[in-house]
């Protein structure tokens, strides 16, 4: 079986690229198994078609590396005192750099860029996003594996976490008690948790405060775990006490879209069409404008990661690619409903990796 | 009192720079209050000579970032559907932008660099980091505040995880007992909690695993909090049961280089001149090649942020900076030692605002 440095120096022929330069990150960790820290200090690791492999590292960072390092590596490191740039012109130099360098549009930053420019004027700067994101959306039994487990560890928590919602509350205590769950089974949230209860609800960007919860209150809750490096991120919506007609409409509605979405997944379908089974669903009941975000987003190492479900997305979505689905509806001054799964898709089509129960729960309040 | 918006655009005027280009992060935070999200979508401020301020950012985070902006400013939002080219373009366009543009060389990724070339070839990028570095290390009293109690906060929980460290504890278990007692308090940990033990703790960048606490071990304990968007970052080293000759050599070449670091401090004085100072101690002492890290790194929104102690930092630091002074020694095979303090510097010198004991602590085992 090709190793994953195999498969990239396969993709950087097809795609043209002569050299791939890696910053700390997600790439770096998949393709080579390197964690060095990010920080404000240079670091860049250059891939060359031949399979040789150079980094350009603060010194501090080079035993870890070292020990890291699966592979022939060979590391150029600097001290504050005599700064990056000979280190970096050396490394460029016995990499024999020209032609097509491709960067992480979305991960290296000007610091790097500049001194890569700075270091060799003839080199040709070119986006590798689409090629890192072949590589990485397609999972294997082991990614796969590591993501069951993280839903599985969110969803044993949220459980809990549910349990402990009433009247009184805050948002705060409720993302602890979650986090806390979490903890407990040896893993940690995969990014801040979202509890938004109330008009807060109507919010998709709002994470946790002081508010309390009260009788009538939605509350969206939105959490992942960490399981060996990989992510899982989901959302249910649970009302207090009662819910009024207009929020069981939405709930309702959001819940169709939510199936849809997944109802739509085959080999060969797009982010688009994806998107659109599940959007359509909440046009068609009255409340298209309120649904404000894209359909779902890739999910592995990263929370959010290639591919993405929105009206951009043209490109057929990869066999082994793990997403979110996670329609929403928000209403100002009233409340929002989501409901997210977890979704790897297969020959078969969308196999759902999260089982937590997605009917309309109505908590004593 | 100038606003830190007024107080941005007298420095911008004295570094000859023509407009500003903010992304999602620390300074856009501390200069303009908003919060933007950053993701793989595009969003840039731009802050003119003239006082305005454009926004180009995706449409799902305008609700929040217009209900933030404390000030009148100009939103451009893009849907996923149309792309960020069309509205970015606009935006550097009705800025009238021209000249020399700064940009967060550690922040801006190239995305963001590319898409402003695109959109307008005229433009100089230069790198913008010293004038926002000088705006914020100088902490106001509000700020000060905020630090101060994130260290009452990280010091009280430190007293309690101390407490409970014994052979076959692991040091995940002491990271998440730390780190649930910052919590307790209301606050959170302002970075991934360090607990390194024994042949670990002579790794710098060791975070926490499964090793068990055994007799005699070095634990290097490294935790911050965050208060009001304020870090706090301490560094505390225990014995357990026992410690032998060279431990206690190094422990205590250590506390005096923490010791000459701090009375190093006074106006007008260098990051250069306080790195010296701490580290002649343990140069003397024997042990220069296992001090292999910088003295200090400044602090406050950001964890790591300027001003920094080390050989090539020649400016003065500036009255109201405030920053970490952390000499350690890293023995491969034996174990480390760092000790570490947060520090605002005064006219009288420096204010240290730690004040966990230093001294050897020999825990029962």
């Amino acid at each position: 079986m090709a190793t994953r440095h195999e498969k990239l120096l396969g993709e950087m022929r097809t795609s043209g690229l002569d050299a791939l330069a890696l910053v700390p990150g997600a790439n770096l960790l998949y393709l080579l198994g390197l964690t060095i820290h990010t920080s404000e200090r240079l670091a860049v690791a250059f891939c060359g078609l031949d399979g040789s492999v150079r980094v350009v590292l603060p010194a501090l960072e080079r035993p870890r590396a070292e020990a890291e390092a699966r592979f022939p590596a060979q590391f150029y490191d600097w001290s504050d005192a005599e700064g990056y740039e000979v280190g970096l012109r050396q490394c460029m130099e016995d990499a024999g750099l020209r032609g097509r360098l491709g960067v992480e549009y979305t991960a290296m930053r000007v610091l790097e860029l500049r001194a890569i420019e700075a270091a060799d004027e003839e080199v040709e700067v070119v986006d590798a996003t689409s090629v890192l994101a072949r590589l990485r959306m397609v999972k294997d039994a082991g990614e796969l594996q590591a993501m069951r487990e993280a839903v599985g560890v969110v969803e044993e928590a949220l459980g809990l976490t549910i349990a402990a919602i009433k009247p009184g509350v805050t948002e705060l205590e409720i993302a602890a008690t979650w986090e806390r769950a979490m903890q407990a089974a040896g893993s940690q949230a995969s990014f801040t948790t979202i509890v938004a209860s109330g008009p807060n609800s109507a919010n998709p960007h709002h994470t946790a405060g002081s508010r309390r919860i009260e009788r009538g209150d939605l509350v969206i809750l939105d959490g992942g775990a960490r399981v060996g490096g990989y992510c899982s991120d989901i959302t249910r919506t649970v009302a207090v006490g009662e819910l009024g007609e207009e929020g069981r409409r939405i709930y309702d509605l959001v819940l169709r879209a939510n199936r849809a979405g997944v109802a739509a997944l085959a080999p060969g379908r797009t982010g688009v069409e994806i998107d659109q089974a599940a959007r359509s669903v909440i046009e068609q009941g009255g409340y298209g404008q309120q649904f404000v975000h894209r359909t779902g987003h890739g999910l592995g190492i990263e929370i959010h990661e290639p591919p993405y479900l929105h009206s951009a997305e043209h490109d057929p979505l990869p066999e082994g690619s793990t997403f979110t689905v996670e329609p929403g509806i928000y209403l100002p001054g009233v409340g929002g409903v989501r409901i997210e799964d977890n979704v790897v898709l297969t020959a078969a089509g969308g196999d759902v990796l999260t089982s937590f129960p997605r009917e309309l729960q109505i908590l004593p309040g």
